[in-house]
């Protein structure tokens, strides 16, 4: 990249003296805040306390936001275990009961289907790809079209990145494998599963562990090595297949947007900045856990099975997929326009992902 | 993931009114800033002025640190066409010259051995792998090792996606093909194609489509769609190679530590925010610009073809790597440190990105 140094060679058109700074040495005193006010925003997330990597990003938004503004913004974080409704918080913000949340866009949809589209869609993009999509490619401003009528902004939230397609007590080798199956997989992905034949299930989180176990279930989804680790499902699953039904999960910061326009201009920005920043670093840290866990899982029990499902399962589901989305987009014109961007975009960025770092990946697999 | 929802049924230990705030109601006032004072600093880029996407990354970075500190914090840009010396950078920020800088760490290397591998490396980690490297793996912890000893911190700038591995006149079928390969390719991995027989040359940017057409050069590598587009030169090369050199590399902001320290706490958390938000976003912003430009030049020249080195090229390249990597860690124990820290956390990172994204573009590709 030593190229750059030497692209334009320009004549100085203005001073040559390198310490003269160039905007004049006026002050902008007139713009500096006076007001020091303290705004206190009450934050309802869907999670329990402490719970890793989703909670962490709530602190760090808090302390980023308390920081930056030297205290004159206080977040106060209440999780599920405060405001005793996980799903609640879609009500929560927008009733102004809370000023802020944490949550993910796609438990809404049966409030308003056109949430649906903004944490991850079956077969849709990867974590870069959605994150140049929200940014770039028009996501941002399709959510604010979706939320706005609801007097709230959805900003990205963190990504759990690509989530693995689950734990399975048997092999998947085609599409008779799923006739029946018995999987607690919840939402847009627990339909495509109906339509070819599988038996989607709903069990609380706490007895997954043990209908796995004793085959009450055939198989669940989680998450991935970051939170999967801590369930246990390695110990009584065989085979660990990659995903395909959340390729990149992105939570969502909720805000009211009556509260938003009544904070002054600085703070406004801290807001959204931080609630930013955490989401790409909690991100990273999903990468991380999931890298670190990933590695713990296969130390531990070195027999876990990683599969893929064979191309032709992939084709039913991808159909199943398919015919959903076009019974969305006809039922509902902004549904249609967003399934349209997100498919015109994921077309365009997936040619690059695949001489870029798909390319690599493979080319330097063992 | 309604699965969060149930996760644990928790007895509330505290106040079940949901509207009561769990720090109690004091208003922080101690903690909220009273100086009012603007501090104007002063930032010098690599980049020649208005370049697209590394000098969009200081331009946010500016408006985030003036919008959040309410015009209380002022970041003056100086571009290369003003300061006069892309590759001063560091000298300026290390004396004080300039507050602050926005470069490329590999471009210290002759300054300081220990500031090469803070860019990207070849067969190095990709984006998400490096951010993770960065922020949770040790690498800013050894960053600023290096950089402390200089007066200066060094903070993510944004990072490019992978970089392509160049414009070819002809293909590269053995590693036969690359003796006496007059290539423009700088830096690290021109030592590296060197030892396999490649004869790296240098040329000033404004020549090198002329150099290409004219075969004075046989290839030349430069970043990505994303600013190859506008060089040309896919209009006078067939064959476009994928990367292995610069798997993701990131720019970087430089800070002078004792003008840091001189700034009120909640600037500095401003500054620090900012920057790394703008980085992200750089990234976000690079892989949409590929993928933009990829598609127009595939579009107006659908013949170019796009290849990937064949393995015992890659076997050739790598071993070269590796020889030079040893040689650098018995020269000195800080490179070392690092060399093994990355090469330790690619191990671990790959073996996760193998089974989530790598093994999700694979079964998704047509």
């Amino acid at each position: 990249m030593k190229k750059f140094m030497q692209l334009f060679a320009v004549a100085a058109l203005i001073s040559t003296t390198a310490n003269a700074g160039w905007f004049g040495d006026d002050d902008k005193g007139a713009d500096v805040t006076k007001d020091n006010t303290v705004y206190t925003l009450k934050l309802a997330e869907t999670w329990p306390s402490n719970f890793p990597i989703f909670g962490d990003a709530t602190k760090n938004f808090a302390k980023l936001a308390n920081d930056m503004s030297g205290g004159r913004l206080v977040i106060k974080v209440d999780s599920k275990n405060k405001h005793k409704s996980a799903l609640g918080i879609f009500d929560f913000v927008k009733s102004g009961q809370y000023d802020l949340g944490h949550s993910a866009s796609y438990y809404w949809k049966g409030k308003d289907i056109n949430t649906l589209f903004f944490t991850s869609m079956p077969f849709g993009m990867t974590t870069s790809e959605q994150h140049s999509w929200f940014e770039y490619g028009g996501g941002q401003e399709l959510m604010d079209k979706v939320y706005s009528k609801h007097g709230m902004k959805s900003i990205i939230g963190g990504s759990t990145g690509n989530q693995m397609g689950g734990w399975f007590q048997k092999e998947i080798n085609t599409v008779n494998d799923l006739q029946g199956l018995k999987m607690r997989i919840p939402g847009f992905a627990g339909e495509i599963m109906a339509e070819v034949g599988a038996k989607p299930t709903n069990i609380p989180a706490g007895e997954l562990y043990t209908a796995l176990d004793r085959g009450t279930i055939d198989a669940l989804e989680w998450v991935g090595p970051s939170l999967d680790l801590r369930m246990g499902f390695h110990k009584v699953a065989p085979y660990y297949y990659t995903g395909w039904h959340e390729p990149s999960t992105e939570l969502q910061f909720l805000i009211n947007l009556e509260k938003y326009n009544s904070l002054p201009a600085d703070l406004r920005s801290i807001l959204i900045t931080a609630m930013k920043l955490s989401a790409y670093e909690m991100y990273v840290q999903s990468e991380h856990e999931s890298a670190k866990n990933w590695a713990s899982m296969k130390k531990d029990f070195p027999n876990i099975k990683v599969k893929t499902f064979p191309k032709p399962v992939f084709d039913a589901l991808r159909s199943a997929n398919d015919k959903l989305l076009k019974e969305l987009a006809a039922k509902n014109p902004l549904s249609k326009e967003i399934i349209e961007s997100q498919a015109n975009y994921l077309a365009k960025s997936r040619a690059w992902t695949a001489i870029s770092d798909q390319s690599y990946l493979n080319s330097q697999s063992k």
